[in-house]
C-alpha cells in the first residue's frame, strides 16, 4: 500500500462525499464518516489493513462547487493537517448549467473551475505531502449528452492540473463507464449523480486501487 | 372543446398521475386531485371553462404497471362511471427492467404490456363513451439510450392499440421531445421520469390540446 | 408575447404569491417558486415557450401589506434586477380591518395604501423597464359586502396609480368575478382569499393574457 | 333553569360540535368534551350551577350530515340514554352543494334533510324526555348569497319539524345575525362556518338562554 | 357594564392566564388570546356585548411570580397602553415554597410579594385609568393545609394593596371556594392549580361579575 | 430476606406500578420493568442481593381498577406463574368518584372493591405461594379530605382481606404519611397520586422492608 | 469466483444481517438490502463483478435465534428459491443467557441450537444447491470471558454441522479475532455485538474470501 | 449520616451522572435531577431521611473528561456553593483511547488526568467543606483487558489524589466488581459503561454507604 501506517486522510468534495457525515468534522463515533464511499474506504482500511491504523476524515459538503471549496479550504482542509488530501469536485459546477440553466450566477464556468482548482493545488502542495484529485463524473453512458460532454471537459481540466503538478489523478468517470457496460445508469443512480451502494463501491475501489490498497 | 359540459373525467396511471392524490378516490376538497398534471387540468377547466362544470377525478397510484391497473380496473375505473377515461401507463413496466435488472419478476414484458392494455381497452369501450390513451415517456433525448428505446417500443404498442380500437392517442413522449430541444432533461426531471412543474405543464397541455380545450 | 426572451420576472406580494416559496429567494430546484400562481406561470413559460428561457422568481411573503413591501423593497425587488416586476398587494391591508377590527394599528388605511404604492412605483420605474400592477381581490360576489366594497376601493386606487404612471394594470378581481358567475365562492376558496388550484389558475391566466403569453 | 339537577345532556352534530372531543364518547378527563361550544356549556354549568351536577356529553363528528347522524343514531345518541338530546345539523348537507358542486352524491337535498331529520325526531321522542333542535347556520349576513339562502331553507325545515313535534327550536342563525350587525363575518370565522371563540360563545349563549340557564 | 366601549384590556399573570397565548403579544388571529379564562372573557364580550368592541390582550407567562412581572412590566403592561390592566399573580410565589422547599432562591417571601406588587400598582396608577387585582388561589378547600394558608396570606396582602390604592379586588379564591362546596377539588384541577374548563369559567365569571358585564 | 433465591416476583396494579413498562410483559431489556418503584425494587435486588438472582416482572396498567385487574388476572398474573404476587390497587376505584363525580359508571363502590379483591385473593392463594397486598393511597395529609377518607376506607377493606386470608399487608398510605410529616404533598406529587422519584422510593422501601430485603 | 453468473443469494440471520432491510423481502430500490454487510457484499458484486449480475436478498430479522429462523424458514428462505443460502445465526441464542440470565425461557441451549440448525440444514440441502454457514461471534478477545466461551461453543457446534453435511463454514469469529489483534473491541462495537462499518467490512470480506470473490 | 441537615450536594461528572438532567442546572421539578444514580440518591434522601431536607443538584454532562470539567468548574461547581461536591470522572478520558484510537487529540493521558484532577481538588478544598471523589469504572471483569487496565490506572491516580488531600474516595469499580461475581457484565450494561437500573443502584449504594446514609 502506498499509504504509510498512521497516516491521516482527509476527503473533501460535495454531496457524493458528504453522505450525512458529522459536523463540523466528519470523524468519530456513530457514523461520523458518513454513509458513502468514504465510509467504505475507512471500513476497508480497518478490516483489511488493521495494523496500519489509517485515519480517515470526511469533509464533503452537499451542493459544493470548487468555488465553495476555496472558501472553506483553510479550515476544512489545511487546518486538519492531513497526510493525504483527496479532492473530488466538479459535479455541481456543471449540473447547475443544465438543471437551472437560467440562473447563470450559479454556474461555474470551465475557466473558473480550472483556475480555482489550480490555485488550491498550488497553495496546498507545499503543505500536504500527498494530494489526490478524483474526477467529477456523470453516470451517463451517452458521451454526446450535453451534460456528459461538459463533465468530461471538467474532468479533462482536472487531469491537466494533476499532470502539471505531478499529482495522482483518479478517473472516477472511467470507473463508472466500465460498470455501465454491464448495467443501465438507472441501476446505479436514478439521477445519474447520487450513487447507490454499488456506485459508492465503484468510487471506493477506484481510490483504493490508485493507492494500491485494494 | 370536445368534452361536453358536466362530463366526468377519470385519470388513471402511476406516480406521474398520482402526485399525493386523496384515497380512496382522488376528488374533493384539500387538494384531493393531487399536485401534478391532473390538478393543472382541473384548474384549467375551472378557470378557462367555468361554465362547463367539468368533473375531474385522479386515480393514479405510484409504482403501478399495466398489470397493477388491471387488478384495480373494476373498482378504480369502471365503478366510477366516467364519461372520459384517460390512461397513462407504462413507465414502471419499463423502468424496473433497467433499475432492478436482476429482479425479473418485476418486469412487464412488451407482450404482457400490449396484451393487458388491449384487454383493458376491449373491456372498457362498451362501458365508457370516451377513452384516451396517453403514451408512457422517458425524458431522455438520446433515442439510442437503452431505456428510451424500450419506452418508445411500449409507446408504439399503445399507439397500435389506440389505432386498432379507434381511440385517441396522446403522444406525451413527443411533447417532451419538443421541450427537450430547448433545455436539458435535468431542467425537467433529475431522474428523467418524475417531472417538475414545467414537465407537468407539458403533460397537461398535451392532453388539453388533444381535447381542444387549451 | 410581450416578454422578450431571457427576461427575468420577479413576482412580489403576500401569501397568495408566497405559497411556500424558498427563502431568501424563491427561485431554483425543489419547488422554490412555490405552489401557487407563480409556479403555474413558470410552468407555462417552460412548457409553452421553452425557447424563450424566461426566468421567474417568487418573492411573495405571507401576511404582507404594502407597508411591509416597502420595508423590503430594496433587497427583495430592486436588488434582484428584474426585467419585469409584478406586484399584487392589498389583501391584508384590507382584511385586518374586518377580521381584527379592534387592532387598528394593523390596518392600512386607503391613504397609506395609495401613497405607499405610489412611492414604490415612482421609485421603481427608472430602474425596472417593465412594471405590472395586479389588483387585490376578494372572492366575494356580493359587491355590497363591506369588505368587498373596501377591496374594490383599494383596487381602484391601484388602477389610478397604474394609469397615472402608464403602467399595465391586471384586474384580478374582474377575473374572479367572471368565474363567480359560474360557481359559488366556496368552490374556489373557503375563506374567499386563499384560492385553490382553480383560483390560482385564474390569476395565472389573467397575468399571462395581459402579457400576450397564453 | 329548565334542566333538572343530575340530568344528562348529549350534544350531537358536525365539526362545529366535535372540536376534538374524545372517542368513542366525548366525556371525561383531559378535555374530552372538546374545545367548542359544548365545553363552554359544560364549563358554565359547573361554574354557575355547580349544585346541579349536570352531565354533558359531546357526540359531534366532523363532516357529518343528517344522513351520517342517522347511521350512528342508535349507538351515539339513544344508547347513551340522555335526559336531553341536543341536535345541531345541516351545515355540511348544504356546504357540499357549493364547495363541491360537481360531486352531487355528497349533497343532501332538502327533501332528504327534512325526511331524515323527521324520522330521527319521531324515533327519539318516545325514548328521550327532552329533545332540542338547533338550526344550521352560515355566518354570512347577505341573505341573497346562494348558500345563505339554501341554509335558511334548511333551517326553516328544521323549524317546521320542531313545531310539528312540539320540540324546542334554537335559532343559531338568528343569534349570529345579531352579532353580524356589529362586526364583519371575518371577525368570527374566515370560512363563515367554523367559529372562533366568539362564535362558540354565541352558540353556547343561545342554547343556555333557551333552557333558562344563562 | 363598567367598561366603556372600545376599551382595551390587558390581562397579565402566570400560566393560569397564559394558556398557550401568542408571543410576543397575546392578541389576534388563530387563538392568540390563549385557551383559558382570557379567551372566555374575550368570547363573552364578543357574543354578549358585540357593540362594545372591547379589545382583549393576554400577557400571561407560565411560571411567573410577581418578581417576574416586575421585570417585564414596562414592555408587557405599560407599553401596551391599556385602558384596563388586570393582574392575577402569586400562585408560583407560593407554590415553589411547597413543591421545591429546598430551593429557597425560587421562593418569593410575603414581604417581597407585597412590596413588589405595591410598587407595580404605584407605578401604574398614574398611567392606566383602570387597574384590577385578582387574587391568587389554591383549589384546596382545607384552609388549614399549609399551602392554602400561605396562599390566603398572599391573597390578603393583595387585598390590602387594592384597598390602600382604591383599586378593585376580585377574590378568585372565594369564587373557587363557592364551587368547592359542590364538588371535590379533583373535579376542577388534579394539581389544585391549573383549572379545567369549569375552573376557567369560574375565573371568567368572577371577573365579568366584578365589571358588571355578566 | 424473606424471598428465596431465584424467586419470580410479579407486581400488578395501576399507573403507579405501570410507569411505561414494556408490553405485553414488563420484563427484559431497555427498561422493560418501567421507571417507577418496580424498577427501584429490581435495581435494589440486583445491586444489594446480586447472588439471589431475583426475577422481577411489572404488570401494572395505567387507569386500572380492581375490576380491570379481575378481567386480566388469568393472563397477566396467574399465567406468569409467579412465586410472589404483589398487588397494589384501589386508587382509580376511588379517584373517579371525585374527579368525574357525574360519571358514576366509572366508580368502583366499596362493596365491589372488597368483593372483587377477596375473589382474586381466594382464587390466587392455592396457586401462588406468596401473595402481598399493598394499600392504595392518597398523598394528602388532611384525613378529613373527602377523597382521603374514601381512600382510607378502601385501604381498610384491603387490610381486612389480608388479615382474613393471612396474607401480608403493606401500608403504603402509612409510609407516605410518615414522609408528609416533613414535607408538603406538592413536594412528592402535584396531583397527590403520581409520585416523583422520592415517592417511588417511599413505595419501594415500604415493600423491601416488608420482605426484610432493605 | 465460486458463484455462477446470475445466481441468487439469500442471506438470513439476526440484527447483524438485518440492518434496516426492507420488508417483507430485503431486495430492491432505496436501500432494501439494508445498511450492513449484505449491502457491502451486494455493492462489491455490482462494482467488482458487474458482468456477473449476482442477485442479493437480505432476510435478516433483528433479535432472531435459530428457533426463530426455523419458524420462518419456509417463507423466508426456501420459498425465495435461492441458489445460495447463507446463514449466520447464534448470537442471540447465547446473548440472552448473559444479559437476561433470569429469563431462561429466552435462552436457546446448545442442544436446541445444534439440533435445530442440523434440522434446517438437512431440510434445505436437497432444495438449495449451495448452503453456507457463518459462525456467530462475540467481539471479545478474552477467550475466558463466559459469554465468549459460550459463543465459541455454539460456533463449534455450527462447524461440526457444516463438516457433517459437507457445507462451507465461514469462521467470522476468527476474522474478528484477527482484527482484534490490532485494535480494542470498542473500536468495532461498543456492545461487542453490533459492528460499525469496520466490523461489517470484516464480515463481508470473510464471506467474499470464502467464495473467491474478493 | 455524615451529611448535616439542609446540606446542598452537587454531583458533577459525565454521561453516567448526566442521564437527561435539566439545563443549565439539574435541580427542580419534572425530573430535573436526571434518571440515573443522582435521582436514586435524591429519592433515597427524601424517602429515608425526609427530615434532613438534603438538597441534590446534578451537574453531569455527557461526554465530559476531566479537561471538560476544568473548563466549566467555576460556573458548574463552585458558583453553586455546594456543601458537598461529588466528582465522578475519567471514563471518557480512557474510552476514547480504545474506541477512537486514531483520534489522539481526544485522549486524556494519565499525566493530564492526574494533574488536572489535582488542580481541581486543590482549587476547591478551601471553598467547599466536603469533597468526594468517585472512581471511574469499566464494567469488565477481565482485569487484563487493555481498557480495564487503563481504567484501573486512572482510578489509582484518583485514589492517590484523594489520599494526598485527605478527601474521601469511593471505589465504584470495586462496587461493580462485587456484583460481577454474580452476573455477566451484559446484565448491567451492553457497552460496559452506561449502566441499567441495577448498575445505577450499585453506584448510588456505594455513595450512600460512604456517607453512612444507606
Amino acid at each position: 500500500m502506498k499509504i504509510a501506517p498512521r497516516s491521516k486522510l482527509v476527503f473533501i468534495g460535495d454531496s457524493i462525499t458528504d453522505c450525512e457525515r458529522a459536523r463540523p468534522v466528519g470523524e468519530g463515533l456513530f457514523g461520523a464518516v458518513g454513509k458513502g464511499y468514504v465510509a467504505l474506504v475507512d471500513g476497508h482500511f480497518g478490516a483489511a489493513h488493521p495494523g496500519h491504523a489509517i485515519r480517515v476524515v470526511n469533509m464533503g459538503t452537499s451542493g459544493n462547487t470548487v468555488v465553495d471549496l476555496k472558501a472553506r479550504w483553510q479550515t476544512d482542509a489545511l487546518d486538519l493537517k492531513p497526510d493525504w488530501l483527496v479532492v473530488m469536485i466538479g459535479v455541481n459546477d456543471v449540473w447547475r448549467q443544465f438543471d437551472l440553466p437560467r440562473q447563470t450566477e450559479l454556474h461555474v464556468a470551465p475557466e473558473t473551475y480550472g483556475r480555482t482548482l489550480d490555485e488550491l493545488v498550488t497553495r496546498t502542495r507545499p503543505l500536504v505531502s500527498q494530494l489526490v484529485l478524483m474526477s467529477p463524473f456523470y453516470i451517463e453512458p451517452n458521451r454526446s449528452d450535453a451534460m456528459r460532454r461538459r463533465m468530461d471537459e471538467y474532468g479533462g481540466l482536472m487531469r491537466q492540473i494533476a499532470t502539471r503538478h505531478g499529482v495522482p489523478f483518479v478517473d472516477i468517470q472511467a470507473a463508472f463507464d466500465g460498470v455501465l457496460a454491464h448495467m443501465h445508469a438507472n441501476a446505479i443512480a436514478w439521477d445519474r449523480v447520487h450513487p447507490n451502494h454499488i456506485g459508492h463501491a465503484v468510487i471506493a475501489r477506484a481510490f483504493l486501487a490508485a493507492v494500491d490498497a485494494l
